[in-house]
């Protein structure tokens, strides 16, 4: 249990190293470095182990260079029940080691069946079994299902971060549409907002974040305007297609208010041109580190321009 | 791996059984009977095994009463890793006996994360580590979200079923909005029909279902004739307020095309008065058995009338 709510810890995290940046613990098989990659391709157990030292390797790697990671629950809900092992292992070794943590898992739900996700998911040390400190949450089913959500955020010290409007070009069907005033993205913003006024600690933020892809600049920066509360994660750097200056609408004066997520550049950066044959395969976590480094730097240059 | 597809399944063992129920698995610890409950009631480990067993028997009483059964994973990961085992071996228990199986997750995401969602959960007797028949997913994501689960439930004869209009009070705050000449639910529920073209089995229906809330009525009437190749899930018959006579617009001439979701008074329905004073809560089971034959006698009286 924390004293402090998870948007303070996230902003003294954010100045504590410097970086804006969230490193997405996406363990894709097809991608894993060839030292890491089971001798039995068929055997899930293996794959989870595999999966684990990935991710626990990069953990080690970046704890002191970012504030917080993100693992994809997808990926080990694709091994089975051996995979939700494995990410409940990663999760304790990134609290572990100082590192915040969202749970990338994209749920909801109604009622208590949304507190369920909630108590899942949500506080570390608080008897959460999976002890996050947030958790990506979906907006489809309306403010009642969020509810529960922010309930358990204040009374635990969480987060949540509500998909606002995504990086995918499909994103747009159902979030640009425009209803009465305002399209369904904007609409999901202010309510967002809506639930972090009376809620904001120390440094202006609530605990309902937004999920705001870095795709689309100018949408950021009117999302900005519209959500001074809310802190805002911003997928799609690098691999998706975001650079660094696409991002920095997406901050306060004091380069906070946001944090970038980087997934694929970060974690297999290894397979990147520029960076394999400096490291190549074996020095793998080496190649995290530079990118990670190269990220920070592009981050602080825009923010402080 | 089945050499039929999902909704030919899921209709002939509606013919068989002669039943359009569908049992929520939904194991909540403070309803479940007396003799399940843990002698440890901070071990998740015999929460795990509580929640288990009673699903089994559950899924015992019900085989032969109805064609499908619908577990609920926000219960299971409440649990932590071990729950979702918990989870695994329900649905390994459900598809021995016979039943189609709905993994009620609400999952989605972009691209190759969607993917990975559709591989752990779909298609059993496939390589899916989860084995089940179908799971249901959320739309605000968009198409492209949509289109990886679409792809997976061809390979390996598997179902979704997108929210398209859920049965909370909150639902309305995005579903209902108006857009250009739709609501943003009718929206949704056009791009799940159109799915289905030239994707349809034996009995006219394609993979790719809709929930519906059983809460609003004339919205199932409008939605069934929007979506003639799409098998509706109906929640929120029971507990939630929708009642027989509420849900028979959600079905085709033949009887076919739904299926009505009912959890709580159905699993819990030894707790209902009804039930309590004949059965008790050391006859559970049987108080599970009374209540899925009754509702099973008034969605045939509906759908006969």
């Amino acid at each position: 249990m924390h004293s402090l709510p998870f948007a303070d810890r996230l902003c003294q995290r954010i100045q504590q190293t410097g970086s804006v940046a969230c490193v997405g613990l996406d363990p894709r098989a097809n991608f894993l470095p060839e030292s890491l990659q089971p001798a039995e391709k068929g055997d899930p157990r293996q794959w989870a182990r595999a999966f684990e030292r990935f991710c626990i390797e990069i953990i080690d790697v970046v704890a002191d260079k970012v504030p917080v990671v993100k693992p994809q629950a997808a990926f080990f809900e694709q091994l089975g029940p051996v995979g939700m092992q494995g990410l409940f292992n990663v999760i304790q070794h990134a609290t572990g080691k100082g590192l915040l943590v969202i749970v990338d898992g994209k749920r909801n739900d109604i009622g208590s069946t949304a507190q369920a996700y909630a108590q899942a998911y949500l506080g570390r040390g608080s008897g959460s079994p999976w002890g996050s400190d947030a958790l990506t949450v979906s907006p489809y089913l309306g403010s009642d299902s969020l509810e529960p959500f922010l309930q358990q955020c204040e009374t635990v010290g969480a987060g949540i971060f509500v998909l606002v409007k995504t990086s995918n070009p499909g994103g747009g069907l159902l979030q640009d549409r425009q209803t009465e005033n305002e399209t369904v993205y904007q609409a999901v913003a202010r309510l967002v907002e809506g639930f972090n006024e009376g809620r904001c600690g120390l440094f202006g933020y609530g605990p309902v974040g937004a999920v705001v892809g870095a795709t689309y600049p100018d949408q950021l920066a009117k999302l900005r305007a519209l959500m001074p509360r809310t802190i805002i994660l911003i997928p799609g750097f690098g691999a998706q297609g975001g650079a660094a200056a696409d991002v920095a609408a997406g901050f306060d004066a004091s380069g906070l208010g946001a944090i970038v997520n980087n997934s694929r550049n970060l974690i297999f950066a290894y397979r990147r041109p520029e960076f394999s044959s400096r490291f190549g395969d074996l020095r793998w976590q080496d190649a995290v580190a530079a990118a990670t480094d190269q990220m920070n730097q592009q981050l602080r240059q825009v923010l402080t321009d």
